[in-house]
Formats: structure tokens, sequence, C-alpha cells
């Protein structure tokens, strides 16, 4: 099984009032961690068409600080006939600080509804499944 | 059943490069709202402790734009023994955007640890339940 | 002379970690009541082309807290042949918290240079013109 | 003439709907790199005190785009009696983009009110400046 890993810049003003990384800051890392993920696959094989959060979900475990390094695993959770949901763990000094999936739907750019994800795709993406 | 609804103000910067509020932003509307809402309560009723997020989940249903009048509807989707789950619905131009919950953990001050909600918290809380 | 004002809702993420509205937060509280001014004049009114913003400058008198009503008010520091300055003042409490100058530029959007503010552009800027 | 050079790691999400990094983002970024250059300096020896943004400024001169290695070169561009000026140059795609200064005001954490600059902290200062 491959995973993609990130260890994301965490930003002094990503802290909040109680000096943890704010709960929605930590979406836009997960989600930068996706698109530099899916930057390597390259978009173009994945998808003729676009991708769509569709849902997000995320379990924190522990606070998240500025400073201690962060690193975030990336694998694939599920692929359905149109969708494929993205585990993104995250984990800092040592211990894993939280647990989050996210559903992606292929989008067919000109009717703008949900398509077949590609074989192509599809074999891209089972390389990430846990067995 | 009581529910509390806030209509946020929208920033021009919380969309994204494809026009509409970006995901992460919305979680931060939905935490505005929440603390909107506790606020009415008086944390001070709620609870001697704190609260914590423990788990965010989120459908998206359909973009969110800049300028049309968003309203967020809060109730109650569940209550535990030391947390509570909270219920946010999203309403753009008339049809439902997202719909989240997010469950908050009531923690005592002293240990840091899960402590159970006080009666007169549970109270308040249960007339936003649904029947 | 007129001035336009703008209350903006705070939002407790615009805190950071010193318990204070963030600095780079401020100028998109400043950016988000430039963009409601300039839809009241109507973009259309004043260019056939785009604004660019060229320069920024603020001066932090007091912090901004979450809570208290902030008021902006706007008026124009300067008008030139292709661009303008807006200035905004920010008071919270009774108190000036800050005081902004913004320069945009006007820019043709066919050659992307500086182009020359329309007669009706400047009309409508000069009423917002200290005496 | 020393410098302090930062590569910050742009985010998807510091892209506005314009598809540049939004204004507001770049104060952000700059502070980030004050913040990790004090770091390197060791603000105990700056102070005994607090330091305190008093003014910024900023000259866009190209759009900041996501992708290209963006470097920003802080040195010092004056040193006052309790107060100095942080000048960040912004340079990507081997073209500067932009040109800021920040006003620091150093704090004496009792009275909260300026306060000299140590010595030391002098010193340290003094070796950014340009010749």
């Amino acid at each position: 099984m491959k995973t993609f890993e990130y260890r994301p810049e965490v930003r002094w003003s990503d802290q909040d009032l109680l000096g943890h990384v704010n709960n929605a800051r930590m979406l836009t890392l997960i989600e930068e961690g996706r698109i530099k993920w899916m930057h390597e696959m390259g978009t173009v094989r994945l998808t003729g068409g676009g991708l769509l959060v569709a849902r997000q979900e995320i379990d924190y475990l522990l606070p998240v600080m500025y400073g201690p390094e962060l690193t975030l695993t990336l694998s694939v959770a599920r692929i359905g006939s149109s969708s494929f949901t993205v585990n993104t763990r995250g984990d800092q000094s040592g211990r894993q600080v939280f647990d989050s999936n996210v559903v992606l739907v292929h989008i067919d750019r000109e009717t703008q509804r949900p398509a077949p994800l590609t074989d192509v795709a599809r074999r891209f993406l089972e390389d990430y499944l846990p067995d």
C-alpha cells in the first residue's frame, strides 16, 4: 500500500486564541496535501472532468501546535463508481493528532453531473488502498 | 423544538479560486454561529468546564456563493453523558447548501478530562432536540 | 464631504493568539468595506476597466477586539489621473483604532495598463474628498 | 549587510477569486517571515519587553502566483530609540513582486509603554542595516 506524505508549513497565524491550530485551518492543510498529491498523480490521468468535495469528516484527537513538525499521511479509504474517499492522518510529536476522510466526486465538465472514474484513475487510486 | 438562526456576513475573500465560499471557511462560519448561540445560552450555565470540538462532519450539497443571504440553523442532534452534537444546516437562495454535525465534549478544567454535562446544561440543550 | 460607513462582523477566528484581531485580517475587513462601497457606487460607472491595489499602508493605533462594534469610515484621500487613494478609518468603543490608505489604479482591461479615470468616476470620487 | 531569507509555502487557498495570492494574505506571509527571523535572533536578546506592530506599508509591484517559488528577503530599514523598521522584499520568477516596511515598537511589559531598545538588540539589528 502506497501513501503520500506531506509536511505542511504551519503558520503562527494558523493558531487561534487558544494557542492551537484552528479546526477550520486544519481542513486547509488537509486540502493543500490533497492538491499536492493530486498534482503528483496528474489530474489529467485521473479525470477528463473535475473533482468536487462532497463530504468531509474529521476526528480531532489532540490539539495541533505551532512549532513541532506536522506530518499528513494520505491514502485512499474507498473507491466507488464515480467517487472516492481520501483518508488523511495527522501526526505530531510521535502521536496521532487527527483522522480525516474526504469524499471527492468526479464531475463531467459538460453535464456538471457525476461521471464514472476512468480506468487509469481507478488503477492509480487502487495503489493507495489499504490491503 | 427551538432552533438558533445566524446569518453570517460572507466576505469576498471567503471565496476561493473557483468563486465558491471555500470549504474550510464554511467551518469558520459554522464555528461563529456556534459561538454566538453558546453566548446566548450563557456558557456559565452550560459548564463549569470547557468545551472541546471532538469531531466535525459536513455534507456539501451545493456551492455557497458570495452575495445572496446565507442562513445557518442550529439545533441539537444528540445529547450524551459528557458530550453533545450540534447540527448546523445551511440554506441559500431557497435551497439547502450543506448539512453539518459537530461533536462537542465537556471538559473539566482541572483534570482536563471529559466530565458529565450539568443538569442545567442538559435542560438547555434538550429544547433544541428534534421531537 | 460624504463618507461610507461599514460595520464588519468580526469573527472569533479573526483573533490571533494575542486575543486581538490579527493585523493581516484587518486588511481583509478594509477590503470588504471597499468592495461594499464600490458596489454601491456601481463599478460600471467607475470604470470601463478594472481596479488594482497598488499600495496599502496602515497605522495601528490600538488593538481591535472581538465583541465591541467596529466602524470603518471610508473616504477619498487623493484623486490622480489614473489612480485614487481610499482612506479607511477604524473606530471601536469610542476611540480610533487604525488609519489606512489604499492606492487603487484604474487598469484598461485590454492593454492591462493604467488608464485615465472616467469623468463620471472622478465626479463620484470627488464627493468623498475632504474639503 | 546581512539579510534573512524565507521561502514561504504558499497555499492553494491563499489565492483569491482573481487567481492571485490575496493582498491581506501577503501580510500573513511577511509576518511569518518576521517571526522566523525573530526566532533566529532570539527574542530574549532583543527585548525584555514585547514588540508591537505600529505600521505596515506594502507596494504591490506584480501579482504573486501559487506555484513558483516565492522568496522573502528581510533587512532592517531604520533603527530608532524604541522602534525599528523591517523591510521585506518579495521576489518570484526572477522579478520583484512587492516591497514592504513594517514598524515594530519595543514595549515594556509592565508599563505597556514604548521602551528603549537594548544595546544587544541594537547591535543585532545593525547587522541587517544597508550600508
